[in-house]
Protein backbone atom coordinates (compact mmCIF):
# COMPACT_ATOMS: atom_id res chain seq x y z
CA UNK A 1 0.00 0.00 0.00
CA UNK A 2 2.46 2.64 0.69
CA UNK A 3 5.00 2.23 -2.12
CA UNK A 4 2.26 1.93 -4.33
CA UNK A 5 1.17 5.39 -2.82
CA UNK A 6 4.48 6.39 -3.18
CA UNK A 7 4.45 5.85 -6.69
CA UNK A 8 1.30 7.15 -7.57
CA UNK A 9 2.39 10.36 -5.77
CA UNK A 10 5.22 10.99 -7.84
CA UNK A 11 2.92 9.99 -10.92
CA UNK A 12 0.54 13.04 -10.00
CA UNK A 13 3.54 15.28 -9.75
CA UNK A 14 4.50 14.48 -13.40
CA UNK A 15 0.96 14.16 -14.85
CA UNK A 16 -0.16 17.54 -12.90
CA UNK A 17 2.91 19.23 -13.27
CA UNK A 18 4.16 18.49 -17.12
CA UNK A 19 7.89 17.83 -17.52
CA UNK A 20 8.02 21.16 -20.26
CA UNK A 21 7.93 23.40 -16.51
CA UNK A 22 11.11 21.93 -16.08
CA UNK A 23 12.21 23.88 -19.04
CA UNK A 24 9.95 27.17 -18.60
CA UNK A 25 12.11 29.81 -18.33
CA UNK A 26 10.65 33.31 -18.75
CA UNK A 27 13.56 34.69 -18.08
CA UNK A 28 16.96 33.64 -18.36
CA UNK A 29 20.06 34.75 -15.71
CA UNK A 30 22.94 34.12 -17.78
CA UNK A 31 25.49 33.29 -14.83
CA UNK A 32 28.49 31.93 -16.51
CA UNK A 33 29.31 33.76 -19.38
CA UNK A 34 27.91 37.68 -18.55
CA UNK A 35 29.56 39.21 -22.47
CA UNK A 36 27.19 36.89 -24.74
CA UNK A 37 24.19 38.70 -25.67
CA UNK A 38 22.68 34.79 -26.77
CA UNK A 39 20.94 33.44 -23.75
CA UNK A 40 21.00 29.83 -24.29
CA UNK A 41 21.01 28.53 -20.36
CA UNK A 42 18.73 25.52 -20.51
CA UNK A 43 18.67 25.84 -16.26
CA UNK A 44 15.69 26.96 -14.23
CA UNK A 45 15.27 30.36 -13.44
CA UNK A 46 15.71 31.17 -10.20
CA UNK A 47 14.44 34.71 -9.05
CA UNK A 48 14.74 37.16 -5.72
CA UNK A 49 18.64 37.11 -5.64
CA UNK A 50 19.26 40.18 -6.71
CA UNK A 51 23.08 40.59 -7.31
CA UNK A 52 24.35 37.49 -6.00
CA UNK A 53 23.40 34.00 -7.80
CA UNK A 54 22.41 31.37 -5.69
CA UNK A 55 25.74 29.42 -5.43
CA UNK A 56 27.53 33.05 -4.14
CA UNK A 57 24.46 33.36 -1.79
CA UNK A 58 25.63 29.67 -0.38
CA UNK A 59 29.05 30.76 -0.38
CA UNK A 60 28.02 33.24 2.11
CA UNK A 61 27.04 30.73 4.81
CA UNK A 62 29.72 28.80 3.94
CA UNK A 63 32.21 31.23 4.68
CA UNK A 64 30.84 32.03 8.23
CA UNK A 65 30.75 28.09 8.57
CA UNK A 66 34.24 28.21 7.92
CA UNK A 67 35.22 30.66 10.45
CA UNK A 68 33.23 28.37 12.77
CA UNK A 69 35.07 25.74 12.06
CA UNK A 70 38.33 27.70 12.01
CA UNK A 71 37.59 28.69 15.62
CA UNK A 72 36.68 25.76 16.53
CA UNK A 73 40.10 23.69 15.19
CA UNK A 74 42.30 26.69 16.78
CA UNK A 75 40.22 26.14 20.00
CA UNK A 76 41.28 22.76 20.18
CA UNK A 77 44.95 23.50 19.58
CA UNK A 78 44.96 25.40 22.21
CA UNK A 79 43.92 23.19 24.64
CA UNK A 80 46.60 20.73 23.83
CA UNK A 81 49.55 22.72 23.83
CA UNK A 82 49.33 26.82 24.72
CA UNK A 83 46.92 26.45 28.30
CA UNK A 84 47.24 30.33 28.46
CA UNK A 85 46.46 31.39 25.06
CA UNK A 86 43.42 28.94 25.22
CA UNK A 87 42.22 30.63 28.68
CA UNK A 88 42.34 33.50 26.45
CA UNK A 89 40.34 32.18 23.94
CA UNK A 90 37.77 30.91 26.05
CA UNK A 91 37.15 33.60 28.24
CA UNK A 92 36.79 35.87 24.67
CA UNK A 93 34.11 33.15 23.03
CA UNK A 94 32.27 33.65 26.11
CA UNK A 95 31.55 37.07 25.64
CA UNK A 96 31.60 37.19 21.83
CA UNK A 97 29.61 35.47 19.45
CA UNK A 98 29.99 33.87 15.69
CA UNK A 99 26.30 34.10 15.13
CA UNK A 100 26.85 37.90 13.87
CA UNK A 101 29.01 36.71 11.54
CA UNK A 102 33.03 35.22 11.18
CA UNK A 103 34.69 38.21 9.97
CA UNK A 104 32.88 40.79 13.36
CA UNK A 105 34.31 38.20 15.04
CA UNK A 106 37.99 38.33 13.73
CA UNK A 107 37.94 41.63 13.75
CA UNK A 108 37.10 42.22 17.54
CA UNK A 109 39.57 39.70 18.39
CA UNK A 110 42.12 41.25 16.85
CA UNK A 111 41.72 44.48 18.14
CA UNK A 112 41.57 42.69 21.66
CA UNK A 113 45.46 42.25 22.40
CA UNK A 114 48.56 41.32 20.67
CA UNK A 115 48.04 37.63 21.84
CA UNK A 116 44.56 38.25 21.01
CA UNK A 117 45.51 39.31 17.43
CA UNK A 118 47.66 36.43 17.05
CA UNK A 119 44.68 33.96 17.53
CA UNK A 120 42.78 36.19 15.76
CA UNK A 121 45.30 35.80 11.86
CA UNK A 122 46.23 31.97 13.46
CA UNK A 123 42.13 31.26 12.42
CA UNK A 124 42.07 33.66 9.29
CA UNK A 125 44.73 31.68 8.51
CA UNK A 126 43.10 28.04 9.14
CA UNK A 127 40.00 28.76 7.59
CA UNK A 128 41.80 29.71 4.29
CA UNK A 129 43.77 26.54 4.70
CA UNK A 130 40.82 24.17 5.60
CA UNK A 131 38.76 25.53 2.70
CA UNK A 132 41.03 24.90 0.05
CA UNK A 133 42.74 21.62 1.53
CA UNK A 134 40.55 19.87 3.94
CA UNK A 135 37.06 20.54 3.44
CA UNK A 136 35.42 17.83 1.32
CA UNK A 137 33.84 19.38 -1.35
CA UNK A 138 32.94 16.43 -3.69
CA UNK A 139 31.41 14.74 -0.58
CA UNK A 140 29.39 17.82 0.12
CA UNK A 141 27.73 17.79 -3.22
CA UNK A 142 27.24 13.44 -2.91
CA UNK A 143 25.78 14.40 1.01
CA UNK A 144 23.57 17.19 0.02
CA UNK A 145 22.45 14.94 -3.21
CA UNK A 146 21.52 12.04 -0.72
CA UNK A 147 19.80 14.31 1.88
CA UNK A 148 17.21 15.69 -0.71
CA UNK A 149 16.49 12.31 -1.90
CA UNK A 150 16.09 10.90 1.63
CA UNK A 151 13.98 13.84 2.95
CA UNK A 152 11.69 13.91 -0.29
CA UNK A 153 11.24 9.81 0.63
CA UNK A 154 10.70 10.69 3.93
CA UNK A 155 8.57 13.45 3.63
CA UNK A 156 6.09 11.81 1.23
CA UNK A 157 6.29 8.60 3.53
CA UNK A 158 5.10 10.79 6.52
CA UNK A 159 2.46 11.74 4.90
CA UNK A 160 1.45 8.41 3.20
CA UNK A 161 1.10 6.65 6.69
CA UNK A 162 -0.99 9.55 8.14
CA UNK A 163 -3.22 9.30 5.93
CA UNK A 164 -3.40 5.75 5.58
CA UNK A 165 -4.07 5.63 9.60
CA UNK A 166 -6.90 7.65 9.10
CA UNK A 167 -8.53 5.45 6.70
CA UNK A 168 -7.87 3.22 8.88
CA UNK A 169 -9.66 4.49 11.55
CA UNK A 170 -12.24 5.58 9.31
CA UNK A 171 -13.18 2.19 7.79
CA UNK A 172 -13.02 0.83 11.13
CA UNK A 173 -15.71 2.76 12.44
CA UNK A 174 -17.97 2.20 9.53
CA UNK A 175 -17.81 -1.63 9.91
CA UNK A 176 -18.14 -1.20 13.37
CA UNK A 177 -21.65 1.22 13.22
CA UNK A 178 -23.04 -1.36 10.41
CA UNK B 1 52.95 51.70 4.26
CA UNK B 2 49.52 49.58 4.13
CA UNK B 3 50.91 46.52 1.85
CA UNK B 4 54.13 46.25 4.03
CA UNK B 5 52.31 46.04 7.10
CA UNK B 6 49.93 43.60 5.37
CA UNK B 7 52.97 41.39 4.67
CA UNK B 8 54.51 42.28 8.10
CA UNK B 9 51.05 40.83 9.87
CA UNK B 10 51.47 37.19 7.37
CA UNK B 11 55.26 36.90 8.77
CA UNK B 12 54.22 37.61 12.39
CA UNK B 13 51.36 35.07 12.33
CA UNK B 14 53.89 32.21 10.72
CA UNK B 15 56.39 33.49 13.17
CA UNK B 16 53.92 32.85 16.10
CA UNK B 17 52.23 30.19 14.94
CA UNK B 18 54.74 27.70 13.21
CA UNK B 19 53.88 25.42 10.50
CA UNK B 20 53.72 22.59 12.21
CA UNK B 21 50.94 23.18 14.08
CA UNK B 22 49.00 23.22 10.67
CA UNK B 23 50.18 19.60 10.86
CA UNK B 24 49.27 18.73 14.79
CA UNK B 25 46.74 16.57 15.01
CA UNK B 26 46.37 14.81 18.59
CA UNK B 27 43.37 12.63 17.29
CA UNK B 28 42.76 12.28 13.97
CA UNK B 29 38.53 11.58 12.78
CA UNK B 30 38.96 9.79 9.77
CA UNK B 31 35.75 10.60 7.66
CA UNK B 32 36.19 8.45 4.31
CA UNK B 33 37.83 4.64 5.13
CA UNK B 34 36.01 4.12 8.40
CA UNK B 35 36.69 0.36 8.75
CA UNK B 36 41.19 1.05 8.33
CA UNK B 37 42.39 0.87 11.87
CA UNK B 38 45.56 2.75 10.79
CA UNK B 39 44.76 6.72 10.77
CA UNK B 40 46.68 8.23 8.28
CA UNK B 41 44.48 11.43 7.61
CA UNK B 42 46.87 14.41 7.28
CA UNK B 43 43.86 16.99 7.15
CA UNK B 44 43.56 19.64 10.76
CA UNK B 45 41.76 17.74 13.36
CA UNK B 46 37.85 19.49 13.45
CA UNK B 47 36.75 18.82 16.79
CA UNK B 48 32.33 19.51 18.45
CA UNK B 49 30.78 18.08 15.17
CA UNK B 50 29.57 14.82 16.80
CA UNK B 51 28.23 12.06 14.94
CA UNK B 52 28.10 14.71 11.57
CA UNK B 53 31.44 15.68 9.69
CA UNK B 54 31.70 19.60 9.00
CA UNK B 55 30.24 17.98 5.25
CA UNK B 56 27.13 16.94 6.88
CA UNK B 57 26.53 19.55 8.43
CA UNK B 58 27.32 21.83 5.95
CA UNK B 59 24.97 19.40 4.03
CA UNK B 60 22.14 20.02 6.35
CA UNK B 61 22.19 24.18 5.75
CA UNK B 62 22.39 23.47 1.89
CA UNK B 63 19.26 21.20 2.19
CA UNK B 64 17.13 24.44 3.91
CA UNK B 65 18.78 26.73 1.06
CA UNK B 66 17.45 24.36 -1.74
CA UNK B 67 14.07 23.82 -0.22
CA UNK B 68 13.91 27.35 -0.66
CA UNK B 69 15.49 27.72 -3.56
CA UNK B 70 12.75 25.22 -4.87
CA UNK B 71 9.88 27.59 -3.27
CA UNK B 72 11.19 30.75 -5.51
CA UNK B 73 11.46 28.65 -9.14
CA UNK B 74 8.13 27.38 -8.52
CA UNK B 75 6.43 30.83 -7.37
CA UNK B 76 8.10 32.03 -10.40
CA UNK B 77 6.50 29.77 -12.73
CA UNK B 78 3.16 29.70 -11.29
CA UNK B 79 3.17 33.46 -11.44
CA UNK B 80 3.65 33.09 -15.22
CA UNK B 81 1.54 30.23 -16.02
CA UNK B 82 -1.46 29.65 -13.24
CA UNK B 83 -2.92 32.52 -11.40
CA UNK B 84 -4.95 30.83 -9.03
CA UNK B 85 -1.79 28.42 -7.93
CA UNK B 86 0.13 30.73 -7.48
CA UNK B 87 -2.54 33.03 -5.82
CA UNK B 88 -2.23 29.77 -3.10
CA UNK B 89 1.30 29.60 -3.14
CA UNK B 90 1.49 33.29 -1.81
CA UNK B 91 -1.14 33.30 0.58
CA UNK B 92 0.51 29.99 2.58
CA UNK B 93 4.01 31.84 2.28
CA UNK B 94 2.55 35.25 4.06
CA UNK B 95 1.36 32.10 6.96
CA UNK B 96 4.06 29.81 6.84
CA UNK B 97 8.06 30.32 7.34
CA UNK B 98 10.88 28.23 5.77
CA UNK B 99 12.99 29.16 8.31
CA UNK B 100 12.09 26.33 10.63
CA UNK B 101 13.12 24.14 8.44
CA UNK B 102 12.35 23.31 4.36
CA UNK B 103 10.46 19.95 5.49
CA UNK B 104 8.49 21.59 7.76
CA UNK B 105 7.12 24.20 5.38
CA UNK B 106 6.67 21.36 2.87
CA UNK B 107 5.03 19.10 4.95
CA UNK B 108 2.59 21.39 5.81
CA UNK B 109 1.61 22.63 2.20
CA UNK B 110 1.50 18.66 1.52
CA UNK B 111 -1.34 18.71 4.00
CA UNK B 112 -2.89 21.89 3.23
CA UNK B 113 -5.34 21.16 0.34
CA UNK B 114 -5.29 18.68 -2.66
CA UNK B 115 -3.85 22.09 -5.03
CA UNK B 116 -1.55 22.42 -2.37
CA UNK B 117 -0.31 19.11 -2.35
CA UNK B 118 0.32 19.01 -6.21
CA UNK B 119 2.38 22.65 -5.23
CA UNK B 120 4.40 20.74 -2.48
CA UNK B 121 5.27 17.71 -4.85
CA UNK B 122 6.48 20.23 -7.61
CA UNK B 123 8.67 21.54 -4.63
CA UNK B 124 9.79 18.38 -3.57
CA UNK B 125 10.68 17.54 -7.40
CA UNK B 126 11.87 20.93 -8.15
CA UNK B 127 14.82 20.69 -5.56
CA UNK B 128 16.06 17.35 -6.07
CA UNK B 129 16.62 18.50 -9.87
CA UNK B 130 18.47 21.58 -9.07
CA UNK B 131 20.57 20.55 -6.50
CA UNK B 132 21.83 17.25 -9.29
CA UNK B 133 21.25 19.24 -12.43
CA UNK B 134 21.27 23.03 -11.94
CA UNK B 135 23.54 23.94 -8.91
CA UNK B 136 27.26 25.21 -9.77
CA UNK B 137 29.44 22.93 -7.83
CA UNK B 138 32.36 24.05 -8.80
CA UNK B 139 31.54 27.19 -8.75
CA UNK B 140 30.22 27.13 -5.06
CA UNK B 141 33.38 26.03 -4.56
CA UNK B 142 35.79 28.72 -6.58
CA UNK B 143 33.22 31.27 -4.82
CA UNK B 144 34.12 30.25 -1.40
CA UNK B 145 37.84 29.63 -1.75
CA UNK B 146 37.74 33.86 -3.26
CA UNK B 147 35.64 34.78 -0.63
CA UNK B 148 37.34 33.56 2.27
CA UNK B 149 40.97 34.81 0.76
CA UNK B 150 39.46 38.36 -0.06
CA UNK B 151 37.48 38.88 3.30
CA UNK B 152 41.24 37.80 5.18
CA UNK B 153 42.86 40.26 3.15
CA UNK B 154 39.16 43.01 4.17
CA UNK B 155 40.07 42.29 8.02
CA UNK B 156 43.75 42.68 7.80
CA UNK B 157 43.62 45.91 5.85
CA UNK B 158 40.70 47.25 8.10
CA UNK B 159 43.27 46.76 10.86
CA UNK B 160 45.94 48.29 9.40
CA UNK B 161 44.10 51.24 8.07
CA UNK B 162 42.44 52.07 11.65
CA UNK B 163 45.78 51.19 13.52
CA UNK B 164 47.97 53.65 10.82
CA UNK B 165 45.22 56.43 11.01
CA UNK B 166 45.65 56.05 14.81
CA UNK B 167 49.73 56.08 14.60
CA UNK B 168 49.37 59.38 12.32
CA UNK B 169 47.33 60.89 14.80
CA UNK B 170 49.61 60.49 17.81
CA UNK B 171 52.61 61.62 15.72
CA UNK B 172 51.25 64.87 14.22
CA UNK B 173 49.95 65.88 18.28
CA UNK B 174 53.57 64.83 19.23
CA UNK B 175 55.16 67.53 16.94
CA UNK B 176 52.60 69.97 17.23
CA UNK B 177 53.82 70.17 21.26
CA UNK B 178 57.29 70.06 20.34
Amino acid sequence: MESSSLVSFCQLSNILAPKKVHNYRPLLKQRTSPSTTTLQCHKMYVPGFGEASPEAKAAKHLHDFFTYVAVRIVHSQLESYNEEAYAEMVEFLETHSLSDGGDNFVADLLRQSSTHKTLALRILEVRSAYCKNDFEWDNLKRLSIKMVEERNTKVMRDYVTETSTVNTETETETETET
